[in-house]
């Protein structure tokens, strides 16, 4: 069996991608490791996904993930681990041990969450170090906790904490916060928030769970020891296209380079969008519209190639 | 006064653009004719904005102009007709007499439908001849209809019309439709759609009010006459973005040129996204990401050229 099209990806890029095809009758298989991306993970509330003034990340993703079922599509839990031209198109292989063959297939399978790359992270995954604030952030009620990275996530990791902890220590490396205005103005009305800038994490120490956080004070070059019990990393995210090998160029970023017009990669028949690519902004809409453009290319290149 | 930013136009890409102005504490003013762009006349049902399943476009758009209006920002409703570059930015200059100065202002004004082009059609426009098919269709109960142009809107109108009206011919100028599967199909099983193609329509006929359209047919060169009572015209849009004058570059289709990355025009501080864009897709879920993508483009040229 030979698919029109094969997406690999859950997030918001994706499920549009899907919503798109199926509506044009293009043959898709959608294989997700999970569905929702970062954006079922987002600590603080959508408030800039238009048609929805206020929805937690979940309830959104709900909403996407109920849209996409809806349509005439396959869908698969799996995880692709490697891509392969073929004379036909091209062949998908998974984690799951299985191999698909389709005419064309599209990235969107969106970012992981970078590695802080200190000494104990790795050893308090799970017992104090967290990449996924909203569901490991209720364990830490009545704690101090630390959240690393001045931008959006971070700011928003924090206000969410700063509900559920008793202190939250948030960490930037550079001089300034990067997080939007109105992050910076909500999280700074939170008497329990405390942001510390250039200051860049160096180690994470505990005994059986964490219980501090060792950072260098920039400004004064001295090191610096806070008592915390947890460690939230919020420093961005590693584009997830790694699997894609040279089927397709990188930025120094890691980010897949598209044609920004047709979300086409240097392979033809190969189509990449959202967070996995160079688009410049990371962002729920973007990442959706992108995935639709994405579709209705693979669909003009399909009407170009039939037969 | 001066603005930080003016976004010219009511459609999904000018909302998401305040959305996001507004989030980012951007002094914006918002011009727009109407709401709701296209969207708001959209004869069928959506079901292509991701996270509804299935919404009318006048629903919709009410949720996104909410959404709009919860934000900080100035909204006006007025028309822009001509925009300068002064030393402090641009000025805006409006139907209504009104004049502002901005430093930064986007151009995400949509398109207006095209004009038929044919003898009768400015003898009847609203008498028969109809470019809102959600409008005025309700209008037409068990008449004989013609729509023109064999896109998704026309088979959306079409579609829209066959619920209401005796009889609806579709004409096509091509030798084949334009719209995707799904409407294809959705058109074909409805008994009271007659689709022709290699149909271009010449003239428009009638007394006080619309009694027939003429149209030739191409495959045998030969003028055919149809008695219909309303012809809706669905031929498309033209952007509506010539208020811009040399500020911007056009395309051949009359569409403003931008940097796809950005939404950059070739004038510093002016930016467009959207229908009125030569993006390579109009639909909403496109113009929306295209709009936050312009939105966060101005923040960051503001902060680059700030004091």
């Amino acid at each position: 069996m030979v698919y029109d099209l094969i997406i690999i990806g859950g997030g918001p890029s994706a499920v549009s991608a899907g919503i798109y095809a199926a509506r044009q009758k293009t043959k898709t298989l959608l294989i997700a490791k999970d569905f929702g991306g970062q954006v079922a993970k987002k600590a603080e509330k959508i408030k800039n996904y238009p048609g929805f003034e206020e929805i937690s990340g979940l309830e959104l993703f709900e909403k996407f993930e109920k849209h996409l079922r809806a349509q005439s599509l396959e869908i698969l839990i799996d995880e692709v681990e490697r891509i392969e031209k073929d004379k036909q198109g091209f062949r998908v292989f998974t984690a799951g041990q299985k191999e698909f063959l389709s005419k064309t297939a599209l990235i969107a399978s969106g970012g992981e969450p970078r590695l802080l790359n200190v000494g104990g992270e790795k050893e308090f995954i799970g017992k104090g170090v967290s990449y996924c604030t909203v569901c490991d952030g209720p364990l830490f009620a009545k704690k101090t906790l630390a959240v690393v990275g001045g931008g959006n996530s971070g700011f928003e990791a924090a206000i969410f904490l700063s509900k559920i902890a008793k202190k939250v220590y948030l960490l930037e490396a550079g001089p300034v916060v990067r997080a939007d205005e109105a992050n910076q103005e909500a999280a700074g009305k939170i008497s329990n928030i405390e942001i510390i800038v250039s200051a860049e994490l160096k180690e994470i120490r505990g005994d059986k769970f964490v219980r501090s956080a060792v950072y260098e004070d920039k400004n004064v070059k001295e090191e610096k020891v806070l008592k915390v019990e947890g460690v939230f990393s919020e420093i961005g995210l590693v584009p997830a296209g790694s699997f894609a090998g040279n089927l397709v160029d990188f930025n120094e970023k890691k980010e897949i380079k598209i044609d920004p017009r047709t979300c086409e990669t240097k392979t033809p028949g190969l189509f990449a969008s959202g967070d996995v690519t160079d688009v410049k902004d990371k962002q729920i809409v973007v990442a959706s519209g992108e995935g639709a453009k994405a579709a209705l290319s693979v669909y003009e290149y399909l009407k170009k190639h039939q037969g």
